[in-house]
């Protein structure tokens, strides 16, 4: 990927075949797809139900994706899950086999853990793993994983390890948040990634790097195509294009909407299969999908 | 385990060597010290920093235990984590080494899900690992999880699987949802346990099972005395004796107050490390602790 701002990356949906196990074909032609349209592949992020995979499905996937063709610098997996072991383990993993970086939730199990204990826990990830090649995006997604990442965290992990921490993934949501890391950290080459595309103009046009979104999945090539053009003048007509699009997934539960939308446009109905605790969208729910998107004329063109 | 009620469990805490990998010579030595108590050994709880170890650290130290003699019947191992085929495997370990039961915990990563995806989480580890000696004890700890059981979900598991899913452990806190539980299922020798001993009484008077405590790491034998005696008359002052000592750890970071105590009383320092995102007590908090356990007069015999 180009070190320009205005990059784009989905976090890549997971198909799952009917006994529950990923579904690798449709997985590898999916990340094509999102490569074709621009995107990168933020593979194992919330959207990816990555919290729901296994240590030893991560690893395969990300192997399967390199085996086929896909090239590493264009993957930016997710590696952090709660124990640390297992978090350096596929952390260790992912930049042996080259990938552009790794984005990192913090450990999420215990609520209410303080900065000093965040800052080990990384700290330990980066000394086990010991590669200067570990390029770190810190995941902040309070909502989900209830474990906030402060400024101060934020700046202690940079002074500590200003070659393995990199960048940060803003899904919090709160423009003023996104905006303080940018202001606080951007100058010194620290990317800050919006959540959603929502933000995307807004964020590239405070010195921001992009956004990791999970309509990048169905929407990608509107999506990049802003990343790409923000500077011109039909620059906030695209956003207000995409942030319609958005709002059409963010009126059902929106991995599953992503699914669903995935399964119509490629003809597979494999692609509407969640992973539990999720489900999928009920009938009426994917009937009122289907209408909205027909309304807004939305296609995904070339996937399927 | 007799199958009475008063029955009391550890959620054993786990010691870490300097390197921070589990101390197993000093585990085996504290699930001994507690089984000579009269509690039983619910490892890898909340208060064990099991979220914060990998499969493969849990499986090597449950076949550690067996190894060392500890009797699989005593043991009550934590095996749900957000990831089905990990919460499988180590289900599915933990019965073949012929365990009383499992505590398992929702898949926590994903927030706000509905009691239908919790629904076919359970029932698909249930098939899965598909053996009649699985006993499950659901885990709601919804200040830690926010991922509650709700009475409905409860009922429908009991519904759907009668000989796997045998009992509850309520951490929330809140005695109106303990005691709901065992009035709707109590009848149907379905075992409610409260996850403090602050309310064991309360719970063995309404026809639960006992309790799954932290402080059962420290205070092991007076809190399984009342376990036993709680029908004779000192059975309330025995409690009010209980909770003393319960609120001077509830004053500090619980699981690091129980290690500090630990270490105190064993001798042996190594037991003041946790695993991050988890931090040992400071200085301070630590003579604090000591200052309040010793005007308590409390001890911790035959330790270390």
């Amino acid at each position: 990927m180009s070190h320009e701002n205005g990059r784009v990356w989905s976090p890549v949906i997971t198909p799952f075949a009917a006994d529950l196990s990923p579904d690798i074909d449709l997985y590898v032609k999916h990340c094509r797809w999102l490569a074709d349209n621009d995107v990168g592949l933020a593979v194992f992020g919330t959207n990816s139900e990555a919290n729901s995979l296994g240590l030893e499905e991560k690893t395969q996937l990300l192997d399967a994706l390199v085996e086929a063709g896909i090239a590493a610098d264009r993957l930016m997996p997710g590696t952090g899950v709660c124990a640390l072991p297992d978090t350096v383990a596929l952390t260790r993993h992912a930049v042996r086999i080259g990938v552009s970086g790794v984005l990192m939730l913090p450990p999420f199990y215990y609520k209410g853990v303080g900065d000093e204990g965040l800052f080990r826990y990384y700290s330990e990830v980066m000394e086990r793993v010991g590669d200067s090649r570990l390029r770190i995006y810190l995941y902040h997604i309070p909502a989900v994983s209830q474990v906030p990442l402060s400024l101060d965290l934020i700046g202690r992990l940079l002074e500590a390890y200003p070659n393995n921490i990199v960048g940060l993934k803003d899904s919090s949501g709160d423009w003023a948040n996104t905006q303080a890391v940018i202001e606080r950290f951007g100058a010194q080459g620290f990317d800050v990634y919006a959540g959603s595309e929502t933000f995307l103009l807004q964020t590239l046009r405070a010195g921001g790097a992009g956004c990791i979104s999970a309509t990048a999945n169905v929407n990608p090539r509107a999506i990049s195509q802003l990343g790409k053009t923000w500077r011109a003048d039909d620059a906030d007509q695209q956003q207000a294009a995409l942030v319609r699009i958005r709002k059409i997934f963010e009126r059902f539960p929106v991995i599953a909407a992503l699914k669903a939308a995935t399964a119509r446009y490629s003809q597979d109905e494999q692609w509407a299969v969640l992973r539990p605790p999720l489900v999928e969208l009920n009938p009426q729910q994917r009937e009122d999908l289907y209408a909205l998107l027909d309304e807004a004329g939305f296609d995904m063109p070339g996937l399927g």
